[in-house]
C-alpha cells in the first residue's frame, strides 16, 4: 500500500512519517511540501532519517495521485478541500487531518470556520456527507469502507471517548457537561506564531475560545448522534507549557445518583475492553499526560461525588497521536484490512 | 511594628522576607526555621541578602514574643496550632497561613485533617471559632479587629474571589457549581518530594485529589457563608509545570439567562471597585498566569454562553503572592492599620 | 528627563517601560512602535498598565524629536542607523541598544552584521568612532559625557565584567580563553520564529553560531582594548530553555599558577567593590541565572584547579536586565547624572 | 537469557525494563527494589505495563542468582559492591551502572567517593581490576568476555566518544582540554531532593562540581589511557532545566593547525564508521539534545578555528540512554554475543 504525507514537515506530517517508516504494512510513496519542496527529507530532518533520503516534493493532485492509493493530509483548514475531491477521482483514498469534512454539512463547516469559508470556496456539500468521522471506538466499520476520512479534532477525541459509553447508555445527563481541556503547545502547529514562543507561554497558563471555540461544535455534533439527543455543553481549551499532551476533566450529573466510582469504572472498562490502545485506571488513580506521551493510549479514569451524583472523567492523550496522526493510522489499518493498532505498539518513555 | 517570620525557608517564608525587607512600616524582627537554626541568612539565600545578616533562629514561643508584636506562621499544616494559644497568650498576633483555623469548627479541621489530628492533639475550638477567615475582600473589618487570622488556602482564594459576587447577590444557582484549578508547583512546597522533582512533572499534567480535596469543604464553607445556602460544589485540582500561578475555571449557572457577558463583567467590575489589586478584563480578553507573576494581583475574566445561560468565569494569580503571603501581608497590613495594597505594588516581569 | 522608548512592545521596549514607569527621574514621554501604532499602550499590555494609558506612536525623527530629550533605540540592527544622526542633529542623545554602533569602524560592522548592511547603507563611521561602548564597569566617565551610548550585547556583557579584572591587570593569558555561554530564549526577540517555539526548543538544548558568532568579535574588540594585547578567544553560545537568564564559564589560564581560588575571588571582589550590581560569591557557591531572575545584577564566582593553573569564573545575569535594558537604565542615570543603580533595586522572585 | 534488573524502580531500572520488556533475546526474570518490595509492577508503572505483572521482590544475592543469569545493577554508587562478588561467584555476570568498578583501583574509588567509601567498605581491588570499562567504543573485544561491566558514567560518555578518535591519533594537544558539560535533571535521579524540584530549577541553569567533580577523573583515567599520556583537563557540569538530554561543549588545540572543519568530520566520520547509533553532522549543523532524546544515538559536530587551530567537538545524548541504560544494553548484547545494536533501534519522537 503506497501512502502520500501531504504536508510533511509540520507535526502532523513528521509523526506520519515515524509511524509508517519502518512499518512493513506501508510504503511511504511521496512526501509533500510547498515550502522546502525540492529538498532532502533528511537534510531537513537528520534527527528522523529514512534509508531512501527522498526528495520534498510540490503538493499536486498529480504528484501524489502518480505513488500513492492512499493520501494522509496534513494540511491547514480549507486547503485539504481543494485537492480531496481529485484525489477521490483519481481512486486516491483520503486520510485527512483538517476540519475540512468533520461536519456532516458544509454549511455548517462555513459557519464555524468563516474566516477558511472566505478564503476557499467550496462546492462539496457531498463530500461532507460522505466522509465518514475517524473515531474508531464508534465508527469502525463505516471506516472500514470509506473513501474519504475525517479524522478528529485532538479535543472532541479527549473528550468523545470518556463522554461516548455513558452519552450512548444515557447514564449522564444530557444537560450540563462541562469539559475542561488542556492542550500542550504542539497543536497549535509548526508555523511561527509568537503565541507559542517559549518566551510567552513557558510558566504560563491560560484558557483561549471560551464558549465558542470551533470544537465545542464538533463536540456537539458527535454527542448529539451518539445520545439520540440535542447537546450543548461547555468546552474550554487551556494552553499550557509542554510540548505534547492533552488532559480533559469532564464533568457530569448522572442519572442514577446511585451509580458508585467503580460502577462506573466497571461500566467504562467493559465499553472498551476490545480496544487495546485504550486503558481505564482503577478508581483513585488520575492519570498525567506524561504517561501516554509518545504513544498513542488513552487513559480515562472516573469518579463520583456520591453527596450529590456528579460524575468526573479524566483522560490523557498524546495530543499528535491519538489526538492527530496516531488515529490517522488507525483509520488507515482499518481501511487496509490490517489490525487496528498495527504499528501503534509504542514505548512510553518515562520520565 | 515588629513581625517574626515562622518557618523562614520555605516559600511562604521566602516570599514573606522578601515582601517585608524594604517595608518601612515593618521590622522583621525574628527568623524561625529549625531546619537551619544557627546559620545566618544570607548563607542560606545570597540572592536575597539582608542588611543585617540575621541568624535564623529555633522556633520557640519564648524567642517569638521576645522579639514581635505579630506573627506570621508559615508552617506545615497542624504545627501552627501548637504554637498560636502561647503567642496569643503573650501578646502576639498571628497570622497564621496553614489550614489550622481555617475552619469554624476543630471537629471540622479533624475530620479533614485527620491525618495531622492524629499527631497534633488539639483542644483550640475556641480559637477556631475566634479566627478570622483571612479574605479581604470580604472579611476587612473583623480583620482590622482581629487577634488571629486563618490565611485562605490558594485554591479557596482563586475560586472565591470569582465566586463571591455572585453568590452574594444570588445571581448564580447554589446548584451545580465546577471549579477546575490549575496550579503550579511552588503550591507543594519546598520539602524534598518526588512528585515535584522536575524530571516526573516537566512535560505533564495531572489532576489529583478529585471530590475530596481538603480545599473544597473550606471552599464551600466560605461559599455556603455567602449566599445564605448550603453549597455543595465540585472542585478539581490539577497540576502543571509551572513554578508560581494558579488559573481557576469557573463553572455555573445564571438564575436569569437573560444576562449577558458584559453586563458580569460589570457587575464584577463594580464589586471590587475598591480593591486595586483586582482587575477585570474587557470579555474576551483571557489572561494567563504568567500576567501576575510575582503579584499580588487578580485578574478576572468572565463569559455568558447565551444559548443554555451558562457563565465561565476565569481567575490567576501569583499562588505564592495572592494566594499566600502577599495576601497575609494585606492581613498584616489591614491588622495594622495601613492600606491594605502597601508594600504590594509588585511589577510583572514578563516575559 | 524626557525619554522616548523606540521599538516599545518588543522584549527591550517593555523591560524599559516596567523600570521608567515608576521611576521619578524621568518621564516616558513617547512610545514608538510601527506594528502597534495607533493603538493603546494598556489594550496591548493589560498586566503593565500605565497611567496615562498613552498611544503607541508611528516610529519617526519628528515624532520623537518633539516629545523627548534621550531616546531608547530598542530595535533591530540597522534599523538604529536610520536614525541615530537625525536624532542627535536634534539634540537627543541616544541609548542604542542594537549592534549599530558597537564597532569602532564601520567598516567593521559592514563585515560582521553584512546582511544588515546590504539592506541598510550607512555613512556614519564617524558616529561609529564617536559612540561610547555602554559597560559601565569600564567606561563609566565616557558615558556621563556621551551623546551616543552603544549598550553591549548580552554575551559580551556576561564574558567582559568576569574577564576585565583579570585581563587589564595581566592576571590570564591572553591566549586560549574559553566563553562557554548559555542563554534563554528571549534573547531571541518576540518576533514569531519557528526555532524559539516551546514545542521545538522545550526539552532541547543546543549550541549555535559555533567560531563566528558575531559577539565573538565584539567581545574581542573591548577585551583587546582592556588588555591592550590582541586577544582571540573561542566563543559558544547555547540556547536554553528558560525564559530570562544567561550563564557564562569561562576559562582561562593563570600567568601565575601559584594563584588561589580565593587570590581570584578578592581580586574581582576589590575590582568591584563599588558596584552594588555586581556579588562576588564565597568560592564554591556556584550561582543559579534564577538567582538574577527580573534583577540588574551579575554574580560571579570564580575557581583555579591547582594542578595546573587553570581558571574557572562563572557569570549569571538577565538577558534582558543586565544583559541589556537594565544596563541601558545604568547608561541612561550616569548620562543624566544620577547614581548609576537608581531605580534598579529590583526584587528576585524566588522560585 | 535470564536479565536481573536489580534497582527496578529508580530511572536505570525502568528504561532497563522499558528496553528489555520486548526484546526477545531476553526475559526480565527479577525485578528488585527494596522501596517497592511485595508490590506488584503494574501498580507501580500503569503506563509501563508489563504482561506477567511481576512482584517487585526484595533484593539479595540468593533471589537474583536463582533467577538471572545476568544481573544489570542499577545501584547508588557503593551497594553495588556489596552484591557483585556473590553473585560473580554465584555465575551471575553483572553489568553495573554505579561508579562502583569504573577506576582501575580500590584506592583511587576510594579517594574520589570518600563519602560512599566511609559507609560500604570494600575489599575487592580485584574485581575493580577485572572490570571491563563498558564504553563499546573502545572496548568491545574485552567486554565480550568480560565477567563484571563497568558502564561509564553519563558524562564520560559525552565526553569520551568525541574525544577517543582526536586523542588516540593525537591529533589534538593533551593539555588544555575544556569540557562544558550541560545535563538534563533526570542525571540526578529519582530521589526526594530539594535541588531538582521543579520550582528549584525550572527557569534557572546553574554550574556545580567545578574542578574536582567526581566523572573528571573518570574521564581523566580513560583518556590517559586512550592517548598513552597523563590528560589533566578541566570538566564543568551544568543543571538544565529539561528532564532528558545531555550536551558536552568541547574546546581541544590542533597539533597541526592546517586542519579544517571537513578534515575534522571525516576523521570522525571514519572512525565510527561502524557504530550505527553514532551520527557525525555536517559542519555547521549543530544538533539538539531533543534530536537523541528517547533513543540511544550520539550524534556529534565539529568545527575549527582557523584564526588558531583550535576545535571544538560537540556531542548529545540522552543521559538515561547512551548516557546510562541503553549503553547497559549495548554491554549486554556484547556479552551475550548479538549484535550491538539490537534492541535499541529506537524513534526519536519529535517535538
Amino acid at each position: 500500500m503506497n501512502v502520500a504525507i501531504v504536508g510533511a514537515t509540520g507535526y502532523g506530517g513528521i509523526q506520519a512519517v515515524n509511524l509508517l517508516k519502518n512499518n512493513e504494512n506501508y510504503k511511504i510513496s511521496y512526501l509533500g511540501g510547498n515550502k522546502k519542496s525540492g529538498s532532502k527529507w533528511n537534510d531537513n530532518f537528520p534527527f528522523i532519517p529514512l534509508d531512501t533520503d527522498p526528495l520534498i516534493e510540490e503538493i499536486s493532485v498529480e504528484n501524489i495521485s502518480d505513488s500513492a492509493n492512499i493520501a494522509i493530509l496534513c494540511l491547514p483548514n480549507g486547503i485539504s478541500s481543494t485537492l480531496t475531491r481529485k484525489l477521490l477521482n483519481n481512486n486516491v483514498r483520503v486520510i485527512d487531518l483538517s476540519a475540512d469534512y468533520r461536519y456532516k454539512s458544509l454549511a455548517q463547516w462555513e459557519k464555524v470556520y468563516s474566516k477558511e469559508a472566505n478564503k476557499y470556496k467550496r462546492n462539496d456539500d457531498d463530500l461532507c456527507k460522505e466522509a465518514v468521522y475517524g473515531l474508531p471506538e464508534i465508527n469502525k466499520d463505516a471506516i472500514s469502507k470509506a473513501r474519504l476520512i475525517a479524522c478528529p479534532g485532538c479535543y472532541p477525541t479527549s473528550a468523545l471517548i470518556p463522554l461516548v459509553p455513558f452519552l450512548s447508555q444515557g447514564i449522564i445527563e444530557n444537560e450540563g457537561i462541562v469539559i475542561d481541556s488542556k492542550s500542550g503547545t504542539s497543536g497549535g502547529g509548526r508555523e511561527p506564531n509568537q503565541t507559542l514562543l517559549l518566551s510567552e507561554c513557558a510558566e504560563g497558563l491560560s484558557a483561549y475560545g471560551l464558549i465558542n471555540h470551533r470544537h465545542t461544535s464538533e463536540i456537539e455534533q458527535i454527542a448529539t448522534f451518539i445520545s439520540g439527543n440535542e447537546i450543548e455543553l461547555l468546552f474550554t481549551p487551556h494552553l499550557v507549557p509542554i510540548t505534547r499532551g492533552m488532559h480533559s476533566t469532564i464533568y457530569g450529573r448522572l442519572r442514577d445518583p446511585g451509580l458508585t466510582s467503580d460502577d462506573c469504572r466497571i461500566l467504562l472498562d467493559n465499553f472498551y475492553r476490545n480496544f487495546k490502545n485504550i486503558k481505564v485506571l482503577p478508581v483513585d488513580i488520575f492519570p498525567s499526560t506524561k504517561w501516554v506521551k509518545n504513544t498513542n493510549q488513552i487513559f480515562l479514569s472516573v469518579k463520583v461525588d456520591n453527596r450529590n451524583g456528579r460524575i468526573i472523567i479524566l483522560s490523557v492523550i498524546d495530543n499528535l497521536l491519538k489526538g492527530q496522526t496516531g488515529q490517522a493510522i488507525q483509520n488507515l489499518n482499518i481501511l487496509s484490512g490490517y489490525p487496528m493498532d498495527d504499528g501503534l505498539e509504542l514505548t512510553n518513555n518515562f520520565p
